[in-house]
């Protein structure tokens, strides 16, 4: 074997025993109240067939995805072929080589998993997925070709009540994240729109040629801003009467009731429009109800660049945070269509749980000690009591106090920056004479001082237990 | 976007709500225990780059590494290499067009990981690693393309106390699945033997020429008996004399003390043998005190296949069960040393948690009611009882209290099916009567009969909290 200098393939990670215990911390959250609201874990394998992934993405996500090489002999496929070899292009080529690929998200193996499985699922099925996904990505601060995402979705129910229950589960899993709504810098707001209304509005102006733009250009209004907005919709092809109209719509913005009144007038004759508008008097009057509504914000620009939301939308950001959103969703038709399922409306909700991570922080809101288990490292300072020293570890152990022994160079007091870097919080060191006595002295490692001393062992499993 | 019948790639699983349910089950437990004895997890990415990965695995090993088509324009990579294209083997097409692999074990990860982040490890080091790894075997009944494996390892240490620490970790995990000692068919058997004693046998025999078929050969016996392992080893050219003497050794396999005793008197002059002798008794003598030996058992005759094994090794099986082996491990040296590590010794365990699901399954081991979370279901029975019964819901969900509500279709009882998929244990229907009285049924699911009647919400609380 040749030595090689170890290094990781670009645009992945790896995670030292404090991240993970920090990401398992974020995870754990999630995963609680998920399953308070109702919604099981699935898992769907890494590598899906080409077939299931192609076409799904764009033609831009279909270059992103990751593609694994057939197993054996396989350029002999490209040698057989009728291709001119000298001509093949590396898309030719997949076809030939590579029947598989790593998943690109969570949600075409969700529709896929419906469709396999539709017999043995409970419907509404009410499931969550986390896991990693893969997409060939240029690597970047932040963006990775290997990361993790944290969906919630429900299929198979179009009652607007689960809008309102995902819309909960952002703010509940916020608030256990430490969130402080009363500090500006940590203030969770959850923006949200209705596609429908959207449609509305498309309609109400004629301007149904000009949809896909209109979705695209607004949803950018975060970074072009509102001038931003007006202006590429005239570069594109809106009228002076268009955009008139739409800034009288824009100018509703501040005041959600305001805008929705506004829009009972304009949409008296469009009825898709009308029912966007009881959706969201619905979900807002519900979360009302359960005293949910203070980090809600309805906004008539958020749009969502997504093809195929058709109903509430949500985009959840941290007011002040830098990392963009955090979270974000909505209502779709028709997930299940493409593999010959039935039509089956869902919503979901996903977790930007990288970004989460980063602002957590930046901000600072993990606990001081996340648990990592140990409770009291114990330290025999040579090898005569190391067999003593092994046995009061066992006593602790046999109450299920977690308890660790430490053999390495003590002399060198190498047994307090372990157990710092471990955050052990409590440490007894074993010598002869505690040994002898069978008496023990309990230091606090963080501080470097003597907790108590005279203790038995009785003593410490009580106060360990 | 055509349809498409969906389907998994061949090897790769979809895990059902259930299924994740006790994969989690198990997965708890055994990470609750290696945190208990001071393992700390890490995580690695799925991706690794394919210098990492060749070379490790032999050369059946390097075949069956998924390997990552290099994204963009590949093929050119190809079409301008030197290479005759009508003669290229697949084998050197890989290399022009294939930098990334995935992971095929946790072990040279884990390699790579010490190497590359030494500074910011904790020695000696206790990990351990949960995740999926891909091999592209030919799929069959419980082998997988895409499956999981489970290792905890502890790097930097030379103390023994490892090894007795990682043998009480195996006995206490298939304790807490609920293995029972007392029944046959569930008892565990935790076979140890060492790899010194075994070089020690080759010295004594004088057979170092053919050391690594006798490790071959003997690994077999489970497989094709005692005469078996005999009879090969005569073919593979051990002689009258040497077969004679190996006789008397695995005739004291019966009874260990009777076997170490013998290997004192033969390993006089061979140190490596008497050392290996030194460490069974004092594994076995430490889990005496802490009363852990009545699962272990020493055995001659166990070699593991790995080459890489230097001291003690371990095999963990169900008695009984046709499973094979659902745990293995040992200590090893020089692991890092491929990465350019300084030389650390490691000793470590695995579970093989896709086998120990089996056997569970298969001997019903798993609890009747895995929680799933939601304690009690709320059915709404029309349109008009939907809000109210949504406040009831949020009334519990305010105290913590996983509950969710059932809007489907009620006419057709399907809320009983669903509760029994979901294995939500309790039901409460609410119709115009009990949005007026505010008094409430309480249902059993599985025994479909009512459990108390006239609660209010308050006393539900009470119940659920």
């Amino acid at each position: 074997m040749s030595k090689i200098k170890p290094s990781l393939s670009k645009g992945t990670r790896d995670f030292l025993p404090q991240e993970v215990a920090k990401r398992n911390y974020i995870f754990d959250i999630i995963k609680s109240v998920f399953r308070k609201y109702g919604f099981e874990q699935i898992e769907t394998p890494a590598i899906e067939r080409l077939e299931t992934l192609t076409g799904k993405y764009g033609e831009e996500g279909d270059k992103l995805l990751f593609k694994i090489l057939n197993s054996g002999d396989y350029f002999s496929e490209i040698r057989n072929s009728k291709f001119e070899i000298r001509n093949l292009t590396s898309q030719e080529a997949t076809t030939l080589i590579s029947e598989k690929g790593l998943r690109y998200d969570l949600t075409v193996p969700l529709a896929r998993y419906v469709v396999q499985h539709q017999d043995k699922l409970a419907f509404p099925f009410k499931r969550f997925h986390i896991g990693p996904v893969w997409r060939a990505d240029r690597p970047q601060k932040g963006r990775y070709q290997e990361f993790y995402q944290c969906d919630a979705d429900v299929i198979g129910s179009n009652s607007l009540l689960n809008e309102v229950e995902l819309l909960q589960i952002y703010i509940e899993v916020f608030r256990l994240l430490r969130f402080d709504p009363q500090e500006p810098g940590q203030k969770l707001v959850v923006t949200i729109n209705n596609r429908k209304i959207l449609q509305g509005v498309i309609e109400y102006l004629d301007a149904q040629n000009l949809s896909s733009q209109f979705f695209t250009i607004i949803d950018k209004a975060d970074k072009i801003g509102y001038d931003g907005v007006m202006s590429e919709l005239s570069n594109v092809g809106f009228t002076q009467d268009q955009l008139t109209k739409l800034q009288h719509i824009f100018s509703q913005r501040q005041n959600v009731d305001r805008a929705l009144d506004y829009f009972d007038v304009i949409f008296k004759d469009i009825e898709l429009g009308r029912k966007g508008v009881d959706e969201i008097r619905y979900v807002l009057s519900h979360l009302n109800q359960v005293d949910r509504t203070n980090h809600v914000i309805y906004d008539i620009l958020l749009a969502r660049g997504l093809d195929y939301y058709t109903g509430l939308i949500v985009e959840v950001k941290i007011l002040d945070a830098k990392v963009g959103s955090v979270g974000g969703g909505g209502r779709y038709d028709n997930l299940t269509e493409m593999f010959g399922g039935q039509n089956l409306s869902g919503v979901g909700i996903s977790f930007g749980i990288e970004r989460i991570y980063d602002v957590m922080e930046e901000l600072n809101l993990f606990p001081e000690t996340i648990a990592q288990g140990v409770k009291v490292l114990f330290v025999a300072r040579n090898a005569e009591v190391e067999e003593f020293t092994f046995k009061q570890v066992q006593t602790l152990r046999d109450d299920d106090i977690p308890a660790e022994i430490f053999l390495g160079n003590v002399k060198k007091q190498k047994h307090f920056t372990y157990a710092e870097q471990k955050g052990i919080p409590f440490m007894v060191e074993i010598g002869e004479n505690e040994m002898a006595s069978g008496n023990f002295r309990l230091r606090n490692v963080k501080e470097r001082k003597e907790e108590a001393a005279g203790l038995s062992i009785q003593d410490l499993k009580t106060k360990f237990i």
